[in-house]
């Protein structure tokens, strides 16, 4: 069970960092006057507060402070970006659960359409009793809903080494956002379904045509026809002017540009779901139709690539999330699963969104080896990598969920435990 | 009572929603073979889908689609914008309940202060057993939290008329955002409050040098010292790289810029708290320190300088929120005050955040006046104008939380009832 904020352990928490953090940060008081450059410092009041700062209007969008420069999409340089490609979202150097527009991560296949709203049309066919196309007004007219979820490639990271430094090499396929648009039900209700209707399949208006087949019970579940992301109109990376949304299912599920609804009574068995997207097992047979993102999660501070300035009083914070429900709890182990300290969630904790978790931690100096693990609504624990390819064996790509270790050296560098 | 999401009142209006959406949108089936260019209707294959689109890394920050440059800040032109200025949200072109960071709206009083994180120090002396200085390490040291919650100017809309036309002009000092950052109880423990502690002044690093005294009981409540916002840093005109969110509580408290916490017997009673943001009453004394943002909606659409495009079926959304803790209801009301309906709250309904609520409506071509009213959790119900005026007379300026009437014209012309 979940503690919340108000809770009994939130307070004894307070207590300690407290406690803690009197000791840790003592050497701040008034450090000031021995800091290289004293000019800015109290009590002296600082250059920018002598004139007067930017004006209204220069940024009428805005945007980040240079000082936050380097924190922009986490492009592998190790891949071709041409075509297929990913930028990846830099989750290390985020807090919260939202992730913000511009840092979202993106994967296209060939490109991204630079879309025209006023031109673009929906069409829903194939086992319905009305075939319909709608114009971008027309589904803004039909009732809305709003919801939190996160969305995640399948392929974040795959099974494959050297796996990448940071916890955005890692995972960084990963962001989450509120998303505003039509249920999907709602319209196949519209449009009225046969009785045969199994599939929907999905197809995008880009160069790829990214086609998808969707179980019916998904589509009249929590399927979501989406046009607006945290607020504002979808960014074209995200599928400007509309795209699924299919709250849990892996990522390219989720087609951008949507521009085609076919309903059907098989699924079409596309490129995207039969030379990729499938787990291959070890007897050499291929898993189809992996659709759910299982419960994960990832210590992001410290991770991989970030430096402990110093011993004392640390939190530990992460993300976890499942596309199966909520999560339940995460815990941490520093000794390699003997033992497990359940981690403090944050509120709201919310169906198939990001979830943040922290532990205060009293890092004595030592080398030590961090690791967090997630348990869903449904009980299902996130496995270690040995435990997924005692199932899977080495042939498998996809759907990698396993605990991940950070290892934390006596200068305090932290890298990849997974590999050494 | 809000209705869940899975409750018999969503289920009811779907079926509502379909059936008046049969109605209204039989003409959009195959619509497109009428429109002026069918070269990208379906079934064509548009332009956009035989060639590659945009590669990946041309933005490593993104930015929203080119056609919808025109949704940015709204800067009122009215208004000198040096120094003092300010930029509002353009509320009416947004879903869900989130802000993006980029239409945040910004109000400063002497320009925004470009501020270098590794130069910034946080000072907290005062009636504290030790007085301390931070660095922006030192806080991002410390346990951290997480909350929705909104922030709102008290002049948001001044009692001036005329009103503006937009809802963005009347109340788009108003944005909701995910923030992160330290409980201020637990900096005060850490310094070690004197028992003659009962306020604490905070000041801004901007030229203006912003100065509001905070009762104690806040500071040890739920209010933040933040450098986080929807997960990045804080922007430049939110108050990077430190500010403060004293959730519901007006606008100009929230300090920006965050330099310095004085902790004091007495209030400061500096000039942002005596010659402005105070409520002149009828007989000519002033409210001073009315902190909370009471509870408020606005319809977001239809409303003004927007066209209903044709009768039958709209949804009507907008938002409320209430600087005393949860939205419980919203109204909508049709005929003056005579009757109200109940409007769907969008789930999870958090404390002091927006909350968005939507209720079908039939337009049937008639002239007609549309007005939300909010109840939050206290019970406390948002008043008309003539309440708000009986209570306080005519000079007050801050604080109008009065219930907005929308007129729709036969031709659909939504416009600003209050300005007739």
């Amino acid at each position: 069970m979940a503690h919340s904020e108000n809770g009994t352990s939130r307070r004894a928490l307070l207590r300690k960092a407290a406690v803690i953090g009197s000791t840790a940060l003592t050497g701040s008081a008034f450090r000031g006057a021995s800091a290289s450059s004293t000019d800015n410092l109290p009590p002296n009041v600082p250059e920018w507060m002598k004139v007067p700062g930017d004006p209204m209007g220069s940024q009428p969008y805005g945007s980040p402070s240079p000082f936050e420069r380097n924190v922009v999409k986490n492009i592998p340089r190790n891949l071709p970006q041409y075509l297929s490609a990913s930028g990846r979202t830099p989750l290390q150097d985020l807090d919260g659960i939202i992730t913000p527009n511009g840092l979202f991560y993106e994967r296209h296949h060939a490109g991204v359409p630079a879309i025209d709203p006023a031109q673009h049309r929906l069409m829903l066919h194939g086992l319905v009793e009305r075939a319909m196309i709608f114009t971008m007004e027309d589904i803004r007219r039909f009732p809305s809903i709003s919801r939190i979820h996160f969305l995640e490639c399948s392929a974040n990271p795959g099974y494959k080494r050297p796996y990448g430094k940071t916890a955005s090499d890692l995972v960084g396929l990963l962001s989450c956002a509120e998303w505003t648009g039509v249920s999907m039900k709602l319209l196949l209700q519209e449009a009225g379904l046969r009785p045969e209707a199994k599939w929907v399949i999905a197809e995008g208006a880009d160069a790829a045509a990214m086609t998808r087949s969707i179980p019916i019970e998904k589509c009249l579940d929590d399927a979501m026809i989406v046009y607006s992301q945290n607020g504002e109109r979808l960014r074209p990376q995200q599928g400007y002017p509309l795209r699924l949304i299919l709250p849990g299912f892996e990522g390219n599920m989720n087609v951008k540009w949507l521009r085609r609804l076919h309903v059907a009574a098989e699924p079409t068995y596309s490129r995207d779901e039969t030379s990729r997207y499938t787990d291959l097992m070890p007897d050499g047979r291929a898993r189809e139709f992996t659709f759910v993102m299982e419960a994960k999660s990832i210590i992001l501070r410290p991770s991989g690539g970030q430096r402990m300035s110093e011993t004392g009083f640390h939190e530990i914070t992460g993300i976890a999330w499942s596309g199966r429900g909520k999560i339940r709890r995460v815990d941490v182990t520093f000794d390699d699963g003997k033992n497990w300290q359940e981690a403090e969630l944050q509120e709201p904790i919310l169906t198939k969104a990001l979830t943040r978790f922290r532990l205060p931690w009293h890092w004595d100096g030592r080398p030590a080896i961090i690791q967090s693990r997630a348990t869903d609504e449904t009980g299902y624990v996130q496995p270690t990598l040995a435990e997924l390819i005692a199932v899977r064996g080495e042939n498998f790509f996809y759907h990698n969920n396993a605990i991940w270790p950070w290892r934390i050296a006596v200068d305090g560098e932290v890298s990849n435990a997974a590999n050494d």
